[in-house]
């Protein structure tokens, strides 16, 4: 009886404010969403983590194929001469990578690496397959793992493998690329945003900042609520850089070889964190309904009292078509019941008992705000809906009210360090766009630019003088320590 | 224009019947599923092959969820140590495994293998986690690539990464292990047989085939048109061999520490591979409706002519809710489209021309038989249904005849080469248990025990003597050169 009891406790979670970062450890592991694996690095995701990953994965996935992107799949192991074609690519990924050495019993004659990224192999594909114009655009993508040899790791924030997409796309013009890279991180923000309830910010990665091989690299970022910011998707113009390395060339509309136009684009199980981070509490995890996966979770009150129990599988039942539900009818007390399934992060808690079968209702309670309302059995399928559209709002609502809070201006540094102790979050300053400013803010607060944002959400604050130099400067700039 | 009409050319397909290897190479290659990438033995799957896996993964997907399997995911590479544990297993693993011995640039201190199967890492969990019977069962699926070391390769049949998905699960009993052993064998011969349209023989495996590790493994073979066998799935029943050595034990109804009967299975890519050599022709492929990528193929004809592609655009766009539907509008000939999308093995061709348009119809062919119908557009929907519905069934009535035909029963090893000669396929024949015969029979004549049917299906051939060596034989086995 020992593991019985074992079992029927609901695990502390450290406060927030207490130390978020062993809040985030217990959240993760606690609620079951991973585990650490005997590789040191690599994560395992538990079932509840991956059922909501296959929820992202699906409403990323539809948007890709609405917008015209077909998936297929590319070999795990890339050899070491074509991560070696592009000079930035191989300079910013060797450091990280996993070398095969051996096949079966034999010393291979070269070495592979398991994929970071796939630019390297796609393209040497590309190459072979792209002939005219009339093949063009490319529009594909990729859903797999990839490696990154990681000296720190943190569950979905940082590991050694991590499940992701990655699409590859090619253009004929620079134009249509880059109309493809904005289409992309503007699909990204708006599922963050709709689906994740997740606000983010969008702006260009400085030339520091930028994937290793881009011409330019859009990000978005999102805030997480110890005031760091999250990297949570990004999207690459590539202009000619791999196409021309990769010698991928086609007939153009005037008769002519060329190269075409290059984009590559990935959000990865990296937002899991971010949801997490951002929604969550003291309770546990908070998880917006779109991605929920149990979004109502049914609990039957006296569950030894006659009738309560089938009445229990009736409405589960009734509700299986167009909610994700499920039933609790294990023997554990309801008061464990109640914070096992607030630290699951489930919107939507069920309670029916005898009293409220004899009523026709059953009561329902919120993840998000507490609140409980009793519901007319006939009724329920509409307030679930609302509800449940209710809660998926309110979490944006509030995640965007948190940002808003933790985000400041600064126009020297002296602020800057000030916001930054006393409000952690973004900040947002001018930029001259000198590196040697870039590095410096880095140096001195541990803050990272984290975009540049785009021209219709741009402003100048103050006299528009560069934060750290004071020398005249045209762009704001998001700054934050991060993930 | 040399660039363009070299696009023009629907390009030869070998005749299966000269060289049904050829054949298989050219349809793979030609209808663009696969395409050989810059690591030899490794694939890339395309757009076009991509879309039927998804097909595939979705139809097992859906049948695992509702008979209550969870996804998660686990990492792709396994510490040596791990693989070690169960002797059988890494007897039968570590031939064909690729060793990453670096990460970034540091030697590891231990050597990690990418995953050929994930029993060992999997079970190195489920130890951490099992404490109690009330957690049982675990029901678990994980979809991913695995890593094995071929020398000879071909693409879907046999590659160096593949993909597929792996379950397992474990349960408190031997009986309920085998039930689960049984009830996914049963989902895959009904995917096979109802989505795929592949007739499969269901059985055991002889002791020597069965899985490194396995008390037990079933096994779903279908047969090709060459009359060669495919293994297209397997179940295995571990028993307690990984459980006992990884240490995997839980407190028992009885408050005893005991260790679970643990079950795994998995298919993989190769079902493409069956799926185009089941169904495939000279003309190429040839898919069932089920998992076909395009289901109907809308072709405008003369579509220069005034209201011709305003016509197909409107028919596709109405189709496009309940039908995979694709539209060829560019400017090769009718006749090239028609082979094109004959080869493609797209189920139905619709074409709509002036005259169509006039009479309020279009014309509908099947890829199956060749059978062309003019149907009124007001019917088209449920035409379209009934003939979808009618192909998928044809596909499997015709496999089904194919390997009824190329099945035939041998009493002694005379018969048994003479069958192998004169009409390639399934032999049944009486074996008596040893695998001294098995071995034999191999040597022989290249045919291996595929399987051997389950009671319900069982039969005694002849006098019930051993086709090789005459002995009393109380089971009837199907026996087969296979891929």
């Amino acid at each position: 009886m020992v593991e019985k009891n074992k079992d029927k406790l609901v695990k502390e979670i450290t406060s927030m404010d207490e130390n978020f970062s062993q809040w985030y450890t217990d959240v993760v592991s606690k609620t079951e969403l991973v585990d650490y694996s005997p590789v040191k690095g690599f994560m395992v995701i538990r079932p509840y983590g991956y059922a909501i990953w296959e929820n992202i994965q699906a409403a990323y996935d539809k948007r890709f194929k609405e917008t015209g992107h077909k998936n297929m799949y590319f070999p795990l192991l890339i050899p070491e001469s074509l991560l070696n074609k592009e000079a930035q690519h191989v300079e910013g990924f060797a450091p990280e990578v996993a070398w095969v050495t051996h096949g079966g019993n034999r010393k291979l004659e070269e070495r592979l690496c398991v994929r970071p990224t796939s630019e390297t192999i796609i393209c040497s594909m590309y190459s072979k397959w792209l002939h005219t114009y009339r093949q063009l655009p490319y529009l594909y993508n990729q859903w797999c793992s990839v490696v990154r040899w990681e000296k720190t790791t943190r569950p979905f924030l940082r590991t050694s493998e991590f499940l992701w997409q990655e699409g590859h796309t090619l253009h004929e013009t620079p134009e249509e690329a880059q109309e493809e890279t904005m289409q992309m991180i503007n699909i990204y923000r708006e599922v963050a945003e709709n689906v994740l309830a997740m606000p983010v910010v969008v702006g260009l990665k400085s030339e520091k900042e930028k994937f290793a091989g881009a011409d330019k690299t859009y990000t978005m970022e999102a805030l997480m609520h110890d005031g760091q910011a999250l990297q949570s998707g990004t999207s690459h113009n590539l202009g000619q850089n791999f196409t021309k390395a990769f010698d991928i060339q086609y007939l153009d509309r005037n008769n002519e070889q060329t190269n075409p136009y290059h984009t590559s684009w990935g959000v990865s199980t990296r937002l899991i964190g971010g949801i997490i981070m951002v929604h969550g509490d003291d309770k546990g995890l908070n998880l917006p309904p779109a991605i929920a996966p149990i979004q109502v979770v049914v609990l039957p009150i006296a569950q030894h009292k006659e009738g309560v129990l089938d009445k229990a599988y009736e409405i589960k039942k009734a509700l299986e078509t167009n909610f994700r539900v499920e039933i609790d009818d294990s023997d554990n007390s309801p008061g464990w019941k109640f914070n096992q399934w607030e630290m699951k992060g489930v919107p939507i808690r069920l309670e029916i008992g005898p009293r409220d079968i004899k009523n026709n209702q059953c009561i329902l309670a919120r993840r998000d705000t507490g609140e409980k309302i009793a519901v007319p059995l006939d009724e329920l399928e509409t307030t679930l809906k609302e509800l449940l559209d209710a809660i998926q709002q309110n979490l944006f609502d509030k995640a965007l009210k948190m940002r808003e809070e933790k985000t400041s201006v600064a126009l020297n540094m002296t602020e800057f360090e000030k916001n930054l102790k006393e409000n952690p979050g973004f900040i947002k300053a001018m930029w001259c766009g000198d590196e040697t400013c870039e590095d410096s803010i880095k140096e001195e607060t541990g803050a990272t630019l984290r975009c540049i944002p785009l021209e219709d959400e741009q402003e100048i604050l103050g006299e528009g003088k560069c934060v750290c130099c004071d020398k005249p400067a045209d762009k704001m700039a998001y700054f934050a320590r991060a993930y």
